[in-house]
């Protein structure tokens, strides 16, 4: 196809596509004479996970050059290109995955402890280098500084129900025909349902206001 | 007490409760001396409410004091202080709550329809303006937008769990001693845990994939 029909199909405009191949985010296309070349499946598929991971999940040109580059290395394992893409395992090595985690400036506490039990009591198997984990600190953290008396124990119940938003999550990502596809499809959705589940909660507490104190 | 041991007791420092006096957010203490006031027990628990208002839900001096003399009105009724509290009932009248929607900049949809939908097949009782709604629409049009065959019956699973997750918060507030109390347990729970809780369907989603895919 050529680049018009790669944009529309893509939602990406000519401009930036251009800019992604300029940028080794994107091959370029097959040159079919000296002012124009003709683009595949294979580039519809990784220009709409670059949308992805640049739109949705708001990743650098860095950053989404390296999850492309990680992709492409490990797309035989779909547990690997599913961490990968929704970001709880790092792009880069130990090291490179440290330096990113600075910016959370989340300094080690004995909250981290907390975590760590909640982890075992529930059986997850999850990386160390997670940046949720420290975000679960920090809320620990953050919930005692306001005398909220909830501590890990408390957040055992939430852990139950987030195991079962998972698997409805992982449902949807089943039947992805390929690596590049499901990265693009666990983005997206992984992303975009975050602030419609705040507003669920949200709602879902006003109705059991109403039930529990009259509406 | 003193100033000193009510900026102790509620985490807010001393200028700072001089200054949410001024704004009238907090009524003055009782002189016991020219250059000496005292407070009480009722400041202390206004004060902390404040701080759930402007440090953890993040809203302006003018919006606080909106919802603090709602507050003073409605004290009676548990659901719509829950309400005031969790921002789901507007703290001035229809035309105000309007006004206020404008920086969402929502325009009316087709997913509206959407959502009174899936409102209507859940049962929930829930007010007609709440920015939450506003919110399931605006994702509900993401997701087309990104070729995502999810429509608002997809999102009915998440609505059950959501129903669930509402029950724990509301536990977490009952037996609150007065109604000031529970609207600032309302808000930090609320607002704090909502980072707690992404990051939960994020490890969980980690966990689901090592044991569908191999770790």
């Amino acid at each position: 196809m050529r680049i018009s029909e790669l944009s529309r199909r893509s939602g990406v405009s000519v401009p930036t596509i251009k800019y992604y191949i300029r940028e080794e985010l994107l091959p370029g296309g097959r040159l079919t004479s000296p002012n124009q070349a003709d683009y595949d499946e294979q580039h519809l598929r990784r220009l709409r996970l670059i949308r992805a991971l640049i739109g949705v999940r708001g990743l650098s040109v860095d950053a989404t050059r390296q999850v492309l580059s990680a992709l492409a290395e490990q797309q035989s394992s779909q547990h690997i290109v599913l961490g990968l893409a929704l970001g709880v395992i790092p792009a880069a090595g130990p090291d490179r995955a440290a330096a990113e985690r600075e910016p959370t400036e989340h300094e080690p506490t004995k909250q981290d402890g907390a975590v760590d039990a909640l982890m075992r009591e529930l059986g997850w198997r999850v990386y160390d280098g997670s940046p949720a984990r420290a975000v679960l600190a920090d809320t620990l953290a953050s919930l005692q500084e306001f005398g909220v008396a909830l501590d890990w124990t408390g957040l055992l119940p939430y852990a139950r129900l987030a195991e079962q938003t998972a698997r409805l999550d992982l449902d949807a990502l089943e039947g992805a025909p390929d690596p590049l596809e499901m990265a693009e499809r666990a983005v997206v959705l992984t992303a975009l349902l975050e602030p419609a589940l705040l507003a669920l909660r949200r709602l879902a507490q006003e109705d059991e206001s109403a039930r529990r104190h009259g509406g």
